[in-house]
């Protein structure tokens, strides 16, 4: 990796927690210009702007994110199995986000819905990735047999995110991992009802 | 009503909308003279900074959702069927907030948990006053019968919030209601298991 490469992904790597601890409009370029070491004309030979570089931060997270997710399930090739993985890692993602702050997902969704479109789009891209995902291993459980046909894939979908989200808010707001412990519970138990037997 | 107080509350109602759009930390004072549509002074003679601003509105906006909330549930007397109103509350709930932004609780829970510990703890004090009416009521519905006694109340409780709010949080990505819908039949789905027959 090249010098101009290795400070680019230095500012990522610093600007991606900042962000998603103290939000992208509230994080100002002093803030960057602290957690990054540099002077502000430095960042500017990187990035045109503060929201190119959110947006920049946000998918570099989202990628250390998704790396961490899919560490977690490559070994499962069932799709039953990997489904199951996708819940189970939660526990660990909420206990030891790969981006310190929280879900940057989560995180983003919300600050961006009402204030920055280009974050937002960028959000709901991620968030489609994960349904993608979703989407792919229950319809190969279907196909497979694994799982019943009468199952709402969507609903499923929905359910899944809904609850695991929801969990890591409650974990981060009283400090407590049982809130995910739960959610990841109650997920796996309810898929233990659409499974063939 | 006099007309000091009538002043206050205007700004509360226009201030609790604007936070919990943009953020409390990225609403700025003049954001806040435009939406109030009175000058700095104006705003200081009732409120005496931006913080105690933004806690006097967290305060007013989860007061108008309790009251919106009580209103849905209150011909519910039944610990049984007021538990399910609490959950169905959300469908409204995500459709017409009674704060324009989402959930004021989810908003403002997952901006201050890095950032601002007063508001902080005022969401959790938020957050636990809906835990304790689930718990009065699931308590209840465990007192009289109607819920089975080996029930995990604490689980339930948290399962009920996180999925509720992670739902909220996916109907405004995708600017979708069924989210909440798919959430609400899930946990009346899940509490009928829970019911002595």
């Amino acid at each position: 990796m090249r010098k101009g490469e290795r400070t680019r992904e230095a500012i990522l790597e610093r600007a991606v927690i900042l962000f998603n601890q103290k939000g992208y409009a509230n994080a100002s370029m002093s803030d960057i210009m602290e957690a990054t070491g540099l002077q502000k004309g430095g960042i500017y030979n990187h990035f045109k702007s503060k929201e190119e570089l959110a947006v920049e931060a946000f998918e570099y997270g989202f990628q250390i994110t998704g790396k961490a997710m899919l560490r977690y399930i490559q070994g499962r090739t069932q799709p039953l199995d990997r489904l199951k993985g996708f819940i189970e890692f939660f526990i660990e993602y909420g206990m030891h986000p790969p981006v310190m702050g929280g879900c940057i997902l989560l995180n983003t969704a919300l600050e961006a819905d009402d204030t920055n479109p280009v974050l937002y789009e960028r959000a709901r891209q991620a968030m489609e990735s994960w349904r993608d995902l979703l989407r792919r291993t229950i319809r190969r459980g279907i196909a497979q047999g694994q799982l019943r046909d009468t199952l709402n894939t969507e609903a499923l979908i929905s359910l899944i995110i809904s609850t695991l989200e929801g969990s890591i808010m409650m974990s981060k707001l009283y400090n407590d991992v049982t809130h995910i412990e739960y959610a990841v519970e109650f997920l796996l138990q309810h898929i233990e009802h659409s499974v063939n037997v």
